[in-house]
């Protein structure tokens, strides 16, 4: 199985110095996920990953993208084992069996490729497609406290094991409202990252993630929110600024999204009624923003 | 026509203190990239950008997948204005019109969202696919001084006038061996911003950029390398790291590849042959690593 990271000789220059030494650098590799149903496979996505936690990222990808609803419906996760496959690509080819799945479940999966275009190509087209898809349910609570959420990056660095020696993967950290930090994941990918977080809470029974803060190294986006919404996390901080379309997605479907969480500061663009500071806060969503 | 920023009212909590007031955010929209051939019109992708510099985006990527290889094939580029189309939807469609193309590259067009998939599942199969698409041609030379090298995070930034408001847009920019800019573009992805330098270039034919440095905000991953080898662009530098696969890419293909380029220092991951400094660097590729 691949590692997550890789030893390459490298030379450092500084001032104009050079010197040589050994580094180690993020692993990225292809992973295929297959799902296999009725007899079937099928190819749901190939995406460039980080090894490690494969079999999270599968099932997390296919959870987000409403591919797979529940657990009673997952049957088996195995790495592909066929004898034609090179011994090489074995452990980046994930097999996901599902049983009882819904006709338009499958057609979801047969569709797959183009689903992204089937949702219309404006922003508002994307945030309905989500609204028709269905089955997100962000709850009111819980709130949580300013000076809690300060801390929540200085915790998720410290759980950057891998992150301290590369510098290049992104993280995605689950918080309880008190901030303790519940599972890390790590990846070359933000969104595999996400996939990896929901993954585990999916094969943990942990879904849905109602009480739960998401907190993410670099930027928010479409693509995050649309995971974290799948799995029903309320609150969203980055390290980072936000996309408008996170933005307009955090509001449609009352999520709180914080940005430019560092040094005991932040930005929130959406659902400040989850957030607890010594003088209550005005409403963002003022009509036409 | 979208804009590349959007006004949203967000509060700014700071130690404890809530303020509120307006903030620009990075817009995101989707784009439908279609081509039109032989009277047909494929979907050959659907990607979250940051509205402007649309048809360099359409253009860029077709010409790194290899669906469009020169000039000569390039019959027309319009933004979709079919009736039935939503006026919002209109400018995130862009009907890339081709002629005179080969039956390879309708194969490639209709198979695209497979592709990566036939590539093989491992990074050397990724690489070994790189080459027999072939086409790739990167030259020994120029060679460039340190010195330049360290200038030119701070020359992006300064064009980056967009990023210094919403702080969520990536940076590509083109530079020449002195270190004077040539062009830069933005977008909430990384890869969409390459993309529209290469469709830049391509537009005002001044592909391949065989003397060319390009300089990314963020990492360098397979992905990035891809692109800028579809444009023989010889020296590709990143504010941080690479990936592994983005290494291995560098080496086979003999790319020069910069990471960590910040504060008068950067790492050299492959062709360190292009790098002037006061000595002269040992060779980085040794066997093994």
């Amino acid at each position: 199985m691949g590692a997550n990271k890789t030893e390459v000789r490298i030379a450092t220059v500084l001032d104009g110095v050079v010197q040589s030494r050994f580094d180690e650098v993020a692993s990225e590799e292809p992973l295929e996920i297959r799902v296999v149903c009725n007899g079937a496979t099928i190819t749901a996505a190939v995406t460039m990953r980080t090894p490690g936690n494969d079999f999270e990222l599968a099932v997390g990808f296919l959870f987000a993208e409403g591919m797979l609803r529940s657990w009673s419906e997952l049957s088996a996760i195995t790495y592909c084992v066929e004898r034609e496959i090179d011994v090489e690509q074995r452990f980046n080819i994930v097999n996901v069996e599902l049983r009882n799945v819904r006709a338009a479940q499958l057609q979801r999966l047969e569709r797959h490729f183009m689903i992204s275009s089937a949702c219309g190509v404006c922003g508002k087209a994307s945030l309905e497609a989500l609204e028709m898809r269905g089955g997100f349910s962000i709850k009111p609570g819980p709130t949580i406290n300013a000076q809690t959420i300060y801390a929540i990056p200085q915790t998720l660095k410290e759980a950057q094991a891998a992150f301290r020696s590369t510098g290049g993967l992104h993280a995605a950290g689950l918080f309880d409202r008190d901030g303790n930090l519940l599972a890390v994941r790590e990846d070359v990918g933000r969104h595999n990252a996400v996939d990896k977080l929901v993954g585990w809470a999916f094969l943990n029974k942990l879904l849905p993630l109602s009480e739960r803060l998401l907190m993410v190294s670099g930027r928010s986006s479409f693509e995050i929110l649309q995971k974290s919404l799948s799995a029903s996390i309320p609150i969203v901080c980055a390290v980072s600024a936000p996309s408008s379309l996170a933005v307009a997605l955090a509001r449609k479907f009352d999520v709180t999204l914080i940005g430019f969480l560092r040094d005991r500061r932040f930005n929130i663009y959406a659902g400040e009624s989850r957030i607890e500071c010594a003088r209550p806060l005005a409403t963002l969503a003022a009509p036409g923003h």
